[in-house]
């Protein structure tokens, strides 16, 4: 019996999926490319296996989700359609578009549906892990409108294992999420940076407060991780910037004029409208009949789901008040 | 005897100073134009005397200091001028040059120390004052390099006042305090606008995380106010938003590269080492012989004055480790 749940790549994210679904009573199998890090694992618990090679890995599993960076991600996959698994694939990549494309050519024998827990921490590897890093957090599985009832329904499980983890599900295509992902986490990086990279002078490090120590946090990550996040998605990405350096380019020409405040303070009444809305309250949960169109409908209008129905014909739905 | 200190604008910043000034045991006299905010301070403590009128506050002053907003100080200069003062003046206006300007065309009699603590809280008014606010910030004072001994000597008085809170004070040109304030508080509130208004949809909204809150805090700011510290200091923040957008538009185009990522990790790089290197460590604390160009040059260089000797001949300065 195909029963297990099997996480390839035990890093922040990945070992805390281990955790989590071990924790919420999941058979789960786990396996990472260092020896280090299987031995680590290996040692953490007895309540998973660590598999010494993917095959291994995935020889029991029904579904397998992948926690490797997006660089790492061709080989996986042909590990994976090497050891002959034929049954769920999902991931954690914080792209989806790009990911689709490369599961599509290489194991199109696969079923997959894309996932994106927004989590994270400032700390990496499989001892920073944390069974409950995913209560709560948004959790995107992507699909598409036009899918047939065995995507819907690989959709589903994949929905019914992160709602049973705590997660709010956020049902959004490849292409959205991606939009979403550039705005919300690749322009900050984006921004952080480049201030950064200005105000690095004695006198600005002395001066440096609250607005810089909090718009350039981000800025401390890792270089070659941002790069390859942002990298990864530049399809999405480029356009964003566009919006974003026009914006700016617009508040440049304000300061020019002989008298600026009352301009710049509609330019920036904007942002303060659109930041003081978030996070926006929650409304009631309600009944949701499940189809691809109406899930991403919810999904767009800052939805989620919260709970799969037993007979998969409903789900469970949150929307924002508006 | 002209020995006291007076705040004239009661709000955060000037009701912090009135309580901090008084618990540092300098006899203090205050006013603010709201006859509500006059009769919250006079109920607060016997401590300090709320005047009726600006005539009255500074009428034995040996020092005023203005905390009100920028578009404000012209009529309040010239109330002070109304009323004879002919002693030293300073404020706590986040822009020094135009400031300066202002002091120079209005109350050319009064000798001026422009200064600016970088201090803020996410509150405003009296009620919302606390007499720690400025232990360990930032505060700045202004001076150029060709100043005369008189205009020293007021410098250090200012000086002697402020570190005798706690603050640590930064000697610095208004051109270079405008610069350095460009880029480490007014650029981010810029970044942050532009960032909360593009992601202003309903998916981005869920989706968000820390990279999106930390990143774009700073747009909750009332907009009115933002904007006029931003158009206040229009001069000096316009250069350094085309440099912001010149630094973008670099990577706007990496992303369009076949291979994006290398050359991402580098730019992110220079942003990842500046920020990395803040706050800088402290060095040890040194004698200064008290010169504008010594002091001057040791603002630039990020350290600054932490007492004056009492023989103002020499100042305790710290500079932080390279």
């Amino acid at each position: 019996v195909r029963s297990r749940t099997c996480v390839i790549g035990l890093g922040l994210i990945g070992g805390s999926l281990l955790r989590a679904l071990s924790a919420a009573g999941h058979p789960v199998s786990g396996y990472d490319a260092s020896p280090d890090v299987r031995s680590l694992a290996r040692t953490a618990s007895a309540k998973w296996r660590i598999a010494e090679t993917i095959a291994e890995a995935v020889a029991d599993a029904g579904i397998v989700i992948l926690a490797v960076p997006l660089p790492a991600l061709p080989a996986v996959l042909d590990g994976i359609a090497a050891a002959g698994y034929r049954e769920l694939l999902s991931d954690v990549t914080s792209v989806k578009e790009p990911v689709r494309e490369l599961v599509a050519e290489r194991v199109p024998q696969l079923r997959y549906v894309g996932g994106h827990p927004m989590a994270g921490k400032e700390t990496s590897g499989f001892a920073a892990g944390d069974p409950d890093l995913f209560t709560g957090c948004a959790w995107a599985l992507t699909l598409e409108p036009d899918i047939g009832p065995g995507q819907l329904n690989d959709w589903l499980s994949m929905a019914a294992l992160v709602t049973g983890l705590g997660a709010r599900v956020v049902p959004v295509s490849p292409g959205e999420h991606d939009a979403a992902v550039a705005l919300i986490s690749h322009l900050p990086h984006l921004a952080a940076s480049g201030i950064a990279t200005l105000a690095d002078t004695g006198l600005a490090a002395t001066l440096a407060a609250g607005s810089y120590r909090d718009g350039t946090r981000v800025a401390g990550s890792r270089p070659d991780l941002v790069a390859a996040m942002c990298g990864g998605n530049a399809a999405a990405l480029g356009p964003v910037l566009d919006r974003f350096i026009a914006r700016l380019t617009e508040a440049r020409r304000l300061l020019d004029k002989p008298d600026p405040v009352q301009a710049l303070a509609r330019w920036f009444g904007d942002g303060h409208q659109a930041r003081t809305r978030w996070p926006p309250h929650q409304g009631p949960a309600s009944e949701l009949p499940v189809s691809a169109e109406e899930l991403l409908r919810t999904g767009r209008d800052g939805g989620w789901v919260t709970e799969v129905a037993a007979d998969r014909r409903t789900v469970l739905a949150v929307r924002p008040l508006s």
